[in-house]
């Protein structure tokens, strides 16, 4: 079993995550901030593949445009360097006072406009970087108090802001797509798009619906309870599965960004199994950060522990898809059989046939679809016996 | 305020509701059967003015076509006599173990085409009673364990069903559309379309999705820990609220079912303030049912408790619209200037005069929102203070 | 109904609460810091009774002796300049990162000595300031990951610190009792003493046990799904409610600390009933902070927001208790049978008596508890219907 | 690897577990009933120890004492023949509708006076069985309106009922202890003594608190998002470990009855590990059932299954315990530092000695615990890598 990385792997972090300061609701800092152009050297180092940012990572905020073209440079210059891409690049539209009301949805008018502003900004720049992906995670669009926002209006405002940036990117001939990141809560008590289900009901309702898809995160969906596994198959299913962030997270707390692969083992193995026979090319994008009394060095154990459990519930699922005991299992739970259409398309004879059919239907409630055994085939490939 | 239902309300409810009997996974039935004629007046005698059903509530399953044909031509009579309307209609494809893997998506095909036979059967019935609308609650649709269905193959399988019915309703030129009920577990332990967002991604998918769209239901989206009230806004944002079931829940817990306006009165408040100022003209449906240590006249009390919940909350909101104070904390929140267009369409002119603006972010940020001095208006209207 | 707070109400709130500066996991402050003493004449103008602090609320953290003895005398004398009492004392265990891996469970023994230091340091001060209560909430006493502590090892050091302290206590002559105050988790991933129950068991294992109840906390008890009222209530049963923390949450999300009485107004109703009617003498604290895009004179109508909730659903609970209707459900529902003893003190007539009466179980289980009736009353009295 | 059970490996399965019939809340039987002898018979076939029982799962309920007698003999008879022990009993106070407003704290006297009936009934049964161990679970115990008990009377009418059974079981010199089972929610809304905190602190207020243990259930405490590691951690140190029901569960649903490791993989590894460690020597008791659609040799598999991850889990936390790597990391996080005395009891020389200590904060904030180190190689235990 190969557990070092590779660039094939197509490995991706965010500069904010093994780089998180480890700051939280009740505590500061633990930790200090690494320098971007440090970081991908490092990232390159560890066989990762590429790298991503918000705007506020790597360009001072609020610098002057030199300062900031420096930086950017400078950056270009180190993943010139060591090869590491540029995979993704996206908005912090949340940690200034100014989006307290919410960005794209704020109720000030001046706000909205800056958040589409300074997104337009780092589009330009994601271009420049060569980021395929631009992500939209609406961070404080939603509401403590649910009087404070009528929902629909809200929902034409975000659609208004993303109408807008799809016009810019097809104006300017950019080979970007929107990837939207739907989160049920916090930091605000009730988000828009909540979900994956949420915010790809909302892209049917999009100018440019073609241009945006999803970047679905475990957190967020296993937060409010549902199978992350389940969400992405469904995203998988609408081809809008523009990107992922990996990380892991118990049902039911404050977001916790945990080391992918370290928490919910099913659902993570049941995810890369899908992953690994899906059409999926796109990068497997780490948005978790080390516990917070993580320092040093520990923090690089850290990032190796997310892709080292990618790649060894990669190769589990390799040996789960050949191992012939498993195929026995499936076929008493007859997953094969949900292949067959049910009725076809409908016609007449399609109709008579089905509703002339005399179904036994207590002996077809008498099969034995032995679920269990199944299951104990995946735990026991979880657990390597 | 009034507090006594009239037929203009449109409350509706299913026999299973008030009907329920009071078994739990833990215990046996507490109450008797009540036959589906003697609902119906005593639906009449309390205000209501529609009722709905399972094909297995109405018409003795198993039993000869004549003794079905007698149950429904004996409830199509208290019907006309009472002027109860039938609302709505929907199959049990759930009760019988023959769909314990599932309907639409079992793993056997007899199954899913016994189910799809059934629901075509009752949607005869339905059609015959003048129903508007048919509901689909996959109430077996999921899973114990992840690996017992490929759910991309369990989505064709469930869009297969549901283009299928669709064509069927067409071909017949029914006036019939569907309405899809979301929840996210029990009885299985993960189900496919598991909120009113994965449902509305899903429609958008099928052969015919304007036939088909949402019964939303306070207590499943609540299981998930996710805003009933935010989630009904969207589904009208969409178009696609065709019914709705009004009952209520705590979040985290199995299926409750509680009185509607008992438990979650602020979600509740919202809800109907939204419902009562939305195009929405079809059933306030009561999925609930009475708790299981209440029994004889005790569930009819139950029953006008669902609507006056509902009245008092209408009356609440009617007033909260028209309260100067209310207003004067909307101005101070801003909620007006959310309806202003942020940057309108794109033109070269929008984007340059966007980009053009220095916003003083500092200066922004320091707005008072004044979100609490809302919020407790709500409160102090819900306490009638 | 008098909706303005009077002394003899005993409100009190924390420094940090209404002076929280709106700070969260994903963005800075919004709010500047309020100075201890204009924050202690603010509360003396709405009508509030007490003030908490942490200890890094009141002194400067790191200063010399002087300055922090500087600050105390000035924070004393606005104490008897407005009368304001100072009802609870606690130590800030959490906001440094040197108690990133716990305080009296860290696993560094140097940081723990620092903690139970720190804790008698600001115990001098709380007895100076007259506090009767001290209070202790474990924030960071848990774990991530649940190798890093063996849990019988952490809680012998938890039990040790709190034996340690009420010596101190004892040896000094203070007047002053600690109050535990749980929470299920955030800041970290499992804390230890989850619950209500878990810290009162805990308790019951210590040295000086009669020193020590409990802290109960709205928000901290509802996020794991439990019901406060009747954690509350078995508190008092078991004679440990020392204190309480009055705040609201949703259950299932990160710590939201609510206005009070602005979410679960159904449990806040039942809570403050059985407050009114207990032995219950503390404070009445709020730990609850104003939402985050709320500023200025908006913290001040947040904080009397709170107050009015509780007055008005005190008042609520007199009405309902005097309701002659309610007492008729409660008979329907046999509340008050409850009272009865079952079978009294074991004797052999007592048992004989028992074992020989025959049940007509069927007859007992068709009686109606009409406990839809009672739950609507409540509905009803939030109402004000 | 031993993943085969031996009689001293002391696992136990209740008759309602692998014999559960597959009803649930929303649909019939799948299952046919087995018959108690047969059930001991294939126990004692697949390796287990253990039985144990509710009355009326062994006797038919209602069934003259002939009858009754002759299953018991028959049972007995079984026992002997198998070798299989009776290692637990308990009492069905949840089924039948008597009990639907409560069993110990019924509203109603008589069906209080019922249930403790009932209950001693049993526990000669128990007795006469051998079984060491009586089973609390309170099922009904709790309410859907908290109108409808005071909790402290309830809490006293438990209490009552629980200080007669000990006295009878003390009076009669049976060799049997009694263990509470908690839970917080289903059937009831909100159950009494909701999680092992709860349930200890009750104990703590009992006539004979050395005669009344726990039981707990990773199902239970793990539908509230709390540890059971930590929650089974709490109930040694406290010594009140007297059985314990292995299953599995997803936080924040409906009660599922996993077969034990089958979902909460890590929280079962640490479980496991401190069982292994700890002076507990009673049985392994499996509470789980099979998936629904589960029928024939399936339910056996399932149990093996249950047996099978424990000693799979076992076997794991040896090697994890010995492994050198484990230890470095441990100590990185200084886990063993964490058994050092903190402060020893108190004494003038102590107190002065930790009062005159200067801490450098900054520099005990700088270390690195290691934690994702240590908590990778739990992963990479688990994962048999």
């Amino acid at each position: 079993m190969r557990v070092t990385p590779e660039r094939e792997d197509r490995f991706a972090f965010g500069l904010w995550t093994i780089g998180n300061l480890g700051r939280d609701a009740f505590g500061e800092a633990t930790r200090e901030v690494i320098d971007p152009c440090e970081f991908v050297r490092r990232l390159s180092d560890i066989g990762a593949w590429g790298v991503s940012f918000h705007d506020d990572d790597l360009m001072s905020a609020g610098a002057s445009e030199s300062v900031r073209r420096g930086e950017l440079d400078r950056f270009k210059k180190t993943l010139d360097e060591t090869g590491i891409v540029c995979s993704m690049a996206t908005t912090n539209l949340f940690w200034h006072p100014v989006f307290k009301d919410g960005a794209f949805t704020s109720n000030d008018r001046n706000v909205r406009r800056y958040a589409i502003q300074k997104t337009i900004r780092n589009i330009d720049v994601a271009a420049e970087l060569g980021a395929p992906t631009y992500v939209l995670w609406g961070g404080r669009e939603g509401v403590e108090t649910p009087a404070s926002k009528e929902p629909s209006v809200a929902l034409d405002r975000y659609k208004e802001a993303l109408d807008f940036l799809c016009s810019h990117v097809a104006e300017k001939g950019y080979n970007i797509k929107f990837a939207i990141e739907p989160k049920p809560n916090e930091p605000r008590g009730d988000a828009f798009l909540p979900t994956v289900g949420h915010a790809l009901a909302f892209i049917n309702e999009l100018e440019f619906p073609e241009m945006v898809g999803l970047n679905p995160e475990v957190a967020h969906e296993t937060m409010a309870g549902l199978s992350f596994f389940q969400a992405v198959a469904q995203t998988l299913w609408s081809e809008k599965l523009f990107h992922i962030d990996l990380n892991d997270q118990k049902i039911g707390r404050f977001d916790q960004d945990l080391r992918f692969g370290s928490e919910g083992l099913k659902d993570n193995f049941m995810l890369v199994r899908l992953l690994e026979s899906s059409t999926y090319a796109g990068p497997k994008h780490f948005d978790a950060r080390p516990y917070r009394n993580v320092r040093g060095e520990g923090i690089w154990t850290f990032a190796e522990g997310c892709m080292r459990n990618y790649l060894i519930l990669a190769d589990k699922s390799k040996e789960f898809n050949e191992n012939a005991a498993v195929k026995a299992a499936m076929e008493k739970a007859k997953v094969f059989e949900l292949e067959q259409p049910t009725v076809g398309g409908y016609t007449e004879k399609a109709l008579n046939s089905l509703m002339d059919t005399q179904f036994d239907i207590d002996s077809l409630a008498k099969q034995n679809f032995a679920n269990d055994e199944l299951d104990q085939l995946v735990i026991d490939q979880i657990f390597g016996v």
